[in-house]
């Protein structure tokens, strides 16, 4: 199985995309190209490591992730290519892919200079088609990571905000917004099994919501916080968007008390 | 030929449909995933219905349809698969699947309730990824659809709201709007061919319309009817969007009188 | 390989890219279909010519390209094939192909007429699923073009706004707008190769750019003139959307002058 997943903010209304997989397709014709999203705001690094960290797992062993958020491309910024147990990440040096990386056992981290494998002439301004598409083409043939460029002792990582428990609270903060307006929260799930007693999760210093097992659990419209499939709580509102209805947006603070 | 295809409501901003697809490929690396569309409106399941009724047949015949427009996922509702004699489809038990089966040969109903082929966790809110995803690699496997859980004698029905025939005036609905701004109607192309006489469709009490073959039949920004190529009269505008400029919405009265 | 492209402004909400994929893989099974884009505007042939021009050549020698944006589809406006020494080219034709084919060999153009390689039922709405999707499925197949219909002397032509240059000053405009808020010209990048001394970029009367080699080699929020992975200078902003703060659009002048 050669699989190689693409998370980037190009968008889908322009070629960006149909070229990086037209570049791996001339290298590595048998691979699957899927595409995780494209639709990461413009430059927002944080939100491509959390669509990366929230999907890569799913997929199989060997496959190559490639995460281009790259506001200072053409700049100094370093790209790398990491080996882990499971996977090959590929991306710019930037913390994109950080989230993803802290969940998994690191084996090797190189930089990649390498220019034999990028593309035959590399523009200031696409390092996703000329350079991350055809490196991960390459290693999803099982090309040596070595062969990419020098080792390096580490990768560019982002803060995450962990959670700060304190007896019977639990501070938080809202880390993504998703299509259906649901608010992804740092308060991972495994909280709830953890935790004795009486929940409920406000928002800010104004609403609570009720924490629920999923969304139809309360009526219509209003808000509920569930165990969401990222593994994180989130603020749902039944049949509504959580991010219209109350007006929520990434760093708000959240608190789950226990009674 | 293994095939599965994908038609939700998920969206294409976040990770979603890319889990799903890392799922289905873990199980059955060898399957082509086809996404038919990952923008219907948030819960429509009726939208979804159709958007699956107009591309299923168009696929080889053994592909795997899977269609999720969930908003009641996690609660009490059915999850189900259905062997046609030429498809398998597969979706949560709410109406999703009805507008396409009405179309098709039923020989078995299941519903999903082996969970030695789901995920190895199942969410309360993201049964795609976990439920249908599987399930659907499974099938795309040639794996017998018996195995998924108990038969089933029926599934969830949508009305469909057929058009009304009374002499010389057949009354119908708008049904859906697609993304030039066509209005598809619930009358179908072949009454062209079946009744006689000059022809004219109305859109409630106001706008009438002559019925043509194409788009560019009338001039610039004026409207038309045409039979259209998921086989309903859709009307149009000429260069233009008819849900802009005649305000047209989803259940809209629609009647063709003949001369 | 066997790979085909579509181009199309069918957008991504409705059935209609994934009905063409259906068509496609019934007629071959084995080939591997890439999305370049269906989010070229409405009828915008200009913006899929581009499309297509840009992203054509990355892909594998043998590719058959498809480009759908057929404002006139059920009229009299002829359909073709055109082959080239590297590439297949299949669309309306009203000069949606021609920018791509510019940089190519054309080795042969037929006109599409054997309905015997159209869909079982042609409508008059949706010749992308009924017409150009079998047609590019039988082309690559490996079915010869000839079988396609007759051969033709040539195909549809838009206009290319070609710079003009007058001792230092370089005239071009806007021709492509993109996901980012970047302004695509028509002066290509090589004029910065041949051209020495200082240059500057201005836009209409007003705003003068710098000429730089990336986007964050200006200020935040500041504009400059890059050489685009497009291969034509493009007026970016850096962390910012050139469109919005500039307001430009298509067909604004563009001057280059050089002191």
């Amino acid at each position: 199985m050669q699989l190689i997943t693409l998370t980037t903010d190009f968008g889908t209304k322009d070629w960006f995309v149909g070229a990086m997989k037209g570049v791996i397709l001339r290298i590595n014709p048998r691979v699957t190209v899927v595409d995780v999203t494209h639709e990461i705001p413009s430059g927002d690094i944080r939100a491509g490591a959390f669509a990366l960290m929230a999907s890569c797992r799913f997929f199989p062993k060997g496959s190559v992730h490639v995460a281009v958020v790259d506001p200072g491309v053409g700049s100094a910024r370093k790209a790398v290519a990491v080996q882990t147990a499971n996977y090959f990440f590929v991306g710019p040096d930037n913390g994109v892919l950080s989230f993803a990386l802290a969940g998994e056992k690191v084996k090797a981290v190189h930089r990649l200079e390498n220019k034999y494998f990028f593309l035959w002439e590399v523009s200031h301004t696409f390092h996703g088609r000329d350079i991350f598409a055809p490196v991960a083409a390459h290693l999803s043939r099982r090309m040596s990571i070595q062969k990419l460029g020098p080792p390096a002792k580490n990768y560019a990582k982002l803060r995450w905000p962990a959670p700060k428990q304190t007896d019977r609270v639990i501070q938080g903060e809202i880390i993504y917004l998703d299509h259906f307006g649901n608010a992804i929260t740092t308060l991972p799930n495994h909280l709830l099994t953890r935790v004795d007693g009486t929940r409920s999760l406000s928002i800010g210093r104004k609403t609570l919501c009720p924490i629920k097992a999923f969304y139809q659990s309360v009526p219509k419209r209003k808000p509920a916080a569930v165990p969401g499939s990222a593994g994180f709580l989130e603020i749902a509102v039944n049949g509504g968007s959580a991010v219209k209805v109350l007006r929520l947006k990434v760093g708000d603070p959240v608190t789950m008390t226990v009674r």
